[in-house]
């Protein structure tokens, strides 16, 4: 087959051929070179025009941002920076741009302008190579999940339940926004709303997925979840994908082994399919820590980074003795941590999770058993009554990566625990039917999808690792 | 490694060895066999139990449902029906199963109490085959585009644009439902909503895909859509998945190969990953069929209906031609169709579709060059000025699986129509931005997921081929 993009292209036997190739111009220069892209990989191909040839009216229109149809013959490049280059033989101008409004010029825009014009962001390298890599790694999960005997499962986005309190939720109607139907006692008449009840935006697959779990062995969701939570920062988004596995017979030492193994897959597929968009990257950040005191620079580059977790096992710590490391520890006594780890049952911040990776152990790390009133209602009790078998997974320079659980499947502990949070047996009536019916161990645990993104790509804000972020008062695109 | 699943362990070469499983109960005849399943795979492993040598307190608790841990011997099986099975030499009861109130009996059920226990389905052999070849084709569209160098693109759920008129949509809101804000003239002030204006939940990622296809080439979406449509059919679900994929630099012609392809492809995959689940659906449909009057059955069984795609190239027929063949057609003189087709320009109906697939080409039929005013605003106006640069794909059985157009990308045109149609420029001023800078011809397509996944399966309603459906009045689990 011919090849019609530019990476196929730059994968070609460069013997002379005759090259027929879209894209955009990236830039234009001497009147002569092209460097043109077309988002197929981080690399351009430069375009050679013999200007002397060529319609002025046509060399006029050759500008940043404009589309070209491009004829000619692939050589050997005479100049440096790349091995190969096109002879143009006819150039057709397919879309012009005004280089007076293009908003994407060739020169460094801040990522907050770029955040205005997500539209166009993905016309520059740096957020052409994170899109490229979120792809890769959206397949690597996928390709891992398949080759491991698991089965995707589409759960809900739109739930009846709000039990499960992992965050705020959106509400989802089509009642009349301004004069809703109301109940004889004066309050808003649900039943009325299309679903027949008061519907809002899943905060988690997790719980359906137990369900197919307990019928299919091993499944994982890969879904958007939401929450209508006020937090402006860097770290959180009102819309983000999350990864859920969940199996049958599983408990939590082999949900380590599982989450381990699985990070090590991904970060190991990305640094083996895209190590080119992943040197563009580590290159941009090492140009950025140039700039900072030698205090706040990163000991590791991206790469460092990526290869830290795929070559390193993960050092398993229980919650108690982490506890006890971190009180004994010298920013702890030297109080320059912000939040002082005085006794047992405190819950991790951040600057904790990335002392023990960074400082003390020096690998991944996973903690688990974890006190029970930290955790959510449905994780396994353990025999001390007091933890519960929850575990987290720390990186560096991220800290908690991933979150999961052995679920308790006992059915008396499970309504207990119910009863004390106040959480309706009616509303999840099929939850607990899960342990009145062939009830077994099972584990599982959620990873934050854009926070996998950042981690890969080195992106320190998490409106730029997902193509149009929805935050708190803002839902443009 | 030990295997550790059904599917694994039937894998295996048969010489007698230790195995260790765990799974549910599918049957328990005789105080001696069980029908042992763990979701893996269809197939159930026969379990011997020396139930002359097992507590009977053991062998009570060994009922439909349960699940329990089994030791024991692989061996060649005596009976009929399998050519191994475990010889136990201990079993646990891991979880009961009350025979009582176990709502998934060994019986046939009806699917409508199965979609009230939507939670328990899967541990039928109906259900748990249409989810596993769900899973599948899942595997298969990401596959197929991440081989043929496309990116995956997540396009927002949450858009605070009403423009793509694909449907009614769901408010996404979190003011109070009973007495919202209001601004001076007595609106509902939805700059006091979480995103400072109203939103929806999306209807297509079509729009956004085509930003990235605009800078990355070849992308694609795969995420759930919303429609919020009184329509209570056994082809309609208020939440549903789509795929949409977009490529720069496409025409039609070429939208056409790729949907072609990919189709193929990926009916191709489920025939060559999944023809043990594949064979029973077909066995059931046949069953089914047996009851009907001879008129009613199905021409094609359908492991057949799927070579039928897979086998055969996809005749092209413009929309102009349809219509002549139609016109013409014995149904349609003899007034058979319920709607008669009389003249151009006449919205095709699923009885059309199906005449034109299934008597007259007998082969997967691609109608396009479609009247522009029965199809969207963006798709490309032909230069006879009144049809358009759209494709539908028609399969037997089912009718249209497989929307998609040229799209529109001359920015005078697309303004044009927008102006005849009421929409608002300012809304769209980032997709109108496409048509500014480096415009170029594109295209691409939508596929319901679930329609594909009816097809490859043979379920007729649509609520039983996605975990968990939603429609009006309904939001359970």
């Amino acid at each position: 087959m011919k090849p019609s993009t530019i990476s196929e292209l730059l994968k070609q036997d460069f013997t002379l051929q005759e090259v027929d190739i879209k894209g955009w111009v990236r830039t234009f220069r001497a009147n002569r070179f092209i460097a043109l892209n077309d988002g197929s990989s981080l690399q351009n191909i430069q375009c050679v025009v013999d200007f002397e040839n060529t319609d002025e009216d046509i060399l006029k229109r050759i500008t940043t941002g404009a589309a070209v149809h491009i004829k000619g013959e692939l050589a050997e490049s005479q100049g440096k920076g790349q091995s190969v280059e096109i002879q143009v033989k006819s150039i057709e101008i397919l879309g012009d741009s005004d280089p007076e409004t293009y908003p994407i010029q060739p020169k460094k825009h801040s990522f907050e302008f770029l955040r205005e014009n997500a539209h166009l962001r993905t016309r520059t390298n740096t957020f052409s190579a994170v899109m490229r890599l979120r792809s890769s790694l959206s397949f690597a999960i996928h390709k891992y999940f398949n080759d491991n005997g698991f089965f995707y499962v589409h759960t809900p986005i739109i739930t009846g339940s709000d039990a499960e309190g992992a965050g705020e939720m959106f509400r989802v109607t089509n009642l009349d926004a301004k004069t809703p139907p109301l109940t004889e006692d004066g309050n808003v008449d649900f039943t009325e709303d299309f679903f027949g009840k008061e519907t809002n935006l899943t905060v988690s697959g997790q719980l359906e997925a137990e369900t197919y779990a307990m019928s299919l062995g091993k499944v994982y969701t890969f879904g958007p979840t939401f929450r209508a939570e006020n937090s402006n920062t860097s770290r959180h988004l009102s819309e983000f994908w999350m990864i859920e596995p969940e199996v049958a017979f599983m408990d939590l030492a082999g949900n380590m082994d599982l989450a381990e193994d699985f990070m090590k897959s991904v970060i190991g597929h990305v640094l083996e399919n895209n190590y080119e968009d992943l040197e563009f990257l580590d290159q941009r950040l090492q140009d950025e820590d140039k700039k900072k005191p030698q205090a706040e620079r990163s000991e590791m580059t991206l790469i460092e980074k990526l290869r830290f977790v795929a070559d390193n096992n993960f050092k398993r710590v229980s919650y108690t003795e982490a506890i006890d490391i971190l009180r004994n520890s010298k920013p702890n006594k030297k109080k320059k941590f912000k939040y002082i780890i005085n006794e047992w049952g405190a819950d991790l911040q951040s600057e904790h999770e990335r002392f023990l990776v960074e400082k003390h152990f020096k690998c991944p790390v996973i903690l688990f058993d974890y006190p029970a009133n930290i955790k959510a209602f449905y994780m396994r009790l353990n025999e001390d009554g007091k933890t519960v078998r929850a575990m987290d997974i720390l990186f560096p320079g991220i800290g908690e990566i991933v979150g999961g659980a052995q679920r308790e499947e006992r059915l008396d502990v499970l309504k207990q625990k119910m009863a004390v949070l106040g959480i309706d047996e009616e509303e999840l009536w099929w939850y607990l039917d899960l342990r009145k019916y062939g009830t077994a161990v099972h584990s599982g645990f959620g990873l934050g999808f854009e926070r996998l993104v950042m981690f890969a790509t080195g992106m320190s804000n998490i409106r730029d690792v997902i193509p149009f972020p929805r935050t708190p008062q803002n839902a443009e695109f």
